[in-house]
């Protein structure tokens, strides 16, 4: 059956799973905002939520098609001959149809309308810097662990997890989640005039990542030095 | 001795273990309760105790009964041709059973009558819909990731955290769970008229799943692409 | 050196292990109580510093000594065939010594004298009845997954993490413990006059999970089996 | 290339880590007092911040350098013979030059001047003690482990995690790192004459690991007796 070739499942595994994690980013927005009035719960609850379903997309659909659910990410891999350059684009897209989805189905699943445009103002050099250090940590964790199996799994929410409050922007770091949250005008939405300079920022960070990369590519690995 | 042949093990296993998942779902919502008036905060201690104690049934129990202690797990399984069908009926039952005894016991640790009604209402579309994506993405995730040894006993219980917050129902998930948490009139307590609509929409949930695993199943591993 | 001989090693790692567990139980009950009025979150403050350094405790110590640190798990691993009796006198002693030195640590690191006799009530069928599931749930959980290497290092610190909210009793489910807990006047403090109580359930769930487990004794794995 | 030959690639992942582990610990600090006025609820955030991106840097970064990050375990590991002296000057030096950038970047991140020098008291025998229990602990958890592949980026987070809350000082239990968090007056600060107290106190807690270690150097593994 078509729908079953290798490269279908690969693409229908970073659409689900770009759609699953924004659904569980929005959603988690939404309920966290309806329970509480602090603030710094309202991002713990978002940020946990978020972090536990990527670490069960990756650990579930990694194997299928290497999980990534960000085309900055695709992209990095690529320039780094990690990825096959013809799947870049339609890997992109379907990165970017599923993350709306998976905001639409956050609205849904909460009553709220399919669709409502952000008016969240999220800009200034501060946090477009957040974003730059955000999708670089990334970038550079899932290259150096990649080699470990199954650490990614744990690395990538780990990092996300620490981002989301170390970084002013509460890191982003991925083009096709930024559009997706353009689509929902609640705690995790962003205002889609605000995209485009976040997208910049994460091209920037992600080109840094691959350039610091190369410093330690020639380094043979001190498995006796692991701490 | 008969009670230690390998069928009654496994049953008593997952009897045990669904009467201590109860037990923790259920306690853990009633210690909330006393200990706070934020309900993020009651819902993060109960999702956090949930989750903790079902991460050490699935590595305890996991290797004598398949630690399911959910119908909707077992019936799945059963059809994609990775359970027993001789064993669904005794495991429904006993699940069932051991479920209730757990919120029997939760009341009895927190002095309560033993069995009080819920008098929760939890019901309408926009929570059913979260029922779907809560069972579905629960048996999608048992499924894809159940060749990876011990890795269950670390993403179910990250899904479950997740989806409590980032479903509008906070991810029962789980018929006999539903079944059970209706003999508490407590924080996780659900109203008996409100037990069919939500074992509806797991079951829905889960057909979906296995339907969307057909698309995986011939997709080969790729390994290398794996982040 | 004599104070290298493998069973003074072993003796120090259950000293040393079971006095930093204390000064984790009762040094971050101390904080959490300076730093907020909510008790949710000073119970979850607590209970999150307790796990993780008991996790780092039997991750460092387990393969030098087991790293029991509680008398009812040593007196359960004799009872069941999987610890030497001999090594039980000399165990349970140092872990009532290294328990009550690290509650004066933890005194002193907050600047509070070294001992104040705690006037905290813990008493009553209803908290008895927790300490039973407690401890009877830790001796199961111990037994079941020590077969698999590091595994204890995140399922005990998981089973005391959703014990500490999911019994009405917050899980001492450990007479080193409970004992040591009396000598400091603060957040984590039991009167002395509830400790025997204590115990004497503790003990009753530890003899439960020894009978219980011969249910499991003749179970063959069913590695398939696991979700 | 000189830039990729294996020293410099070493000491590039120990400025790199450092960096970020100090964006991350002034950065969290810094986004906690920004979202709410619980004190208890601002350290968890910090805390949690911390040591995610703590693991993701011993993840990423250990292979290369053994991620030490910290003047206090470079030198421990080199007395220990697990570490070459050749290094430990330009170790040192990089992690302090690394921890100042970090903390310039978090101030930057956050729209603050890139340096402003911290007024918060951190000071007295309790906090001191505090100090040389955490950095103790952390310096035996590292020798301890370390046999076992990557268990520090899980015990070593776990450990900071934990003596955050428990011991009275959070523990800093790191001299690069309480330089650097004298370059920033926010929550995450030190004043800078509190500073070399704590580096002393945490001279005190490294020597004192390293005698215990000495107690268990000749004690054979029970790998049977781990529970």
């Amino acid at each position: 059956m078509l729908l079953t070739s290798p490269r279908r499942a690969r693409l229908a595994a970073e659409l689900l799973g770009t759609a699953l994690l924004l659904a569980a980013v929005v959603g988690s927005g939404v309920m966290a905002q309806r329970l509480t009035h602090d603030v710094a719960l309202q991002l713990l609850v978002n940020a946990v939520a978020t972090v536990a379903v990527l670490g069960v997309l990756i650990s579930s659909l990694g194997p299928i098609s290497g999980a990534h659910f960000n085309p900055a990410v695709t992209l990095a891999q690529a320039v780094r001959g990690a990825h096959r350059w013809s799947d870049v684009g339609p890997y992109v897209l379907v990165q970017l149809v599923g993350g709306v989805g998976g905001t639409v189905l956050a609205n849904l699943m909460f009553g709220l309308p399919a669709v409502t445009w952000s008016h969240h103002e999220r800009t200034g050099p501060a946090l477009w810097l957040g974003e730059v250090v955000a999708t670089g940590g990334l970038v550079l964790a899932i290259a150096l662990v990649r080699e470990g199996g199954d650490r990614a799994s744990v690395v990538v929410p780990a990092w996300i997890l620490g981002a989301y409050f170390f970084t002013s922007s509460t890191s982003f770091a991925n083009p096709a989640v930024t559009v997706a949250r353009a689509f929902s005008d609640t705690f995790a939405g962003i205002s889609p005039r605000c995209v485009p300079a976040f997208i910049v920022a994460q091209g920037v960070g992600a080109a840094v990542a691959v350039l610091v990369l190369r410093l330690f590519a020639a380094a043979p690995t001190h498995e006796k030095e692991r701490p």
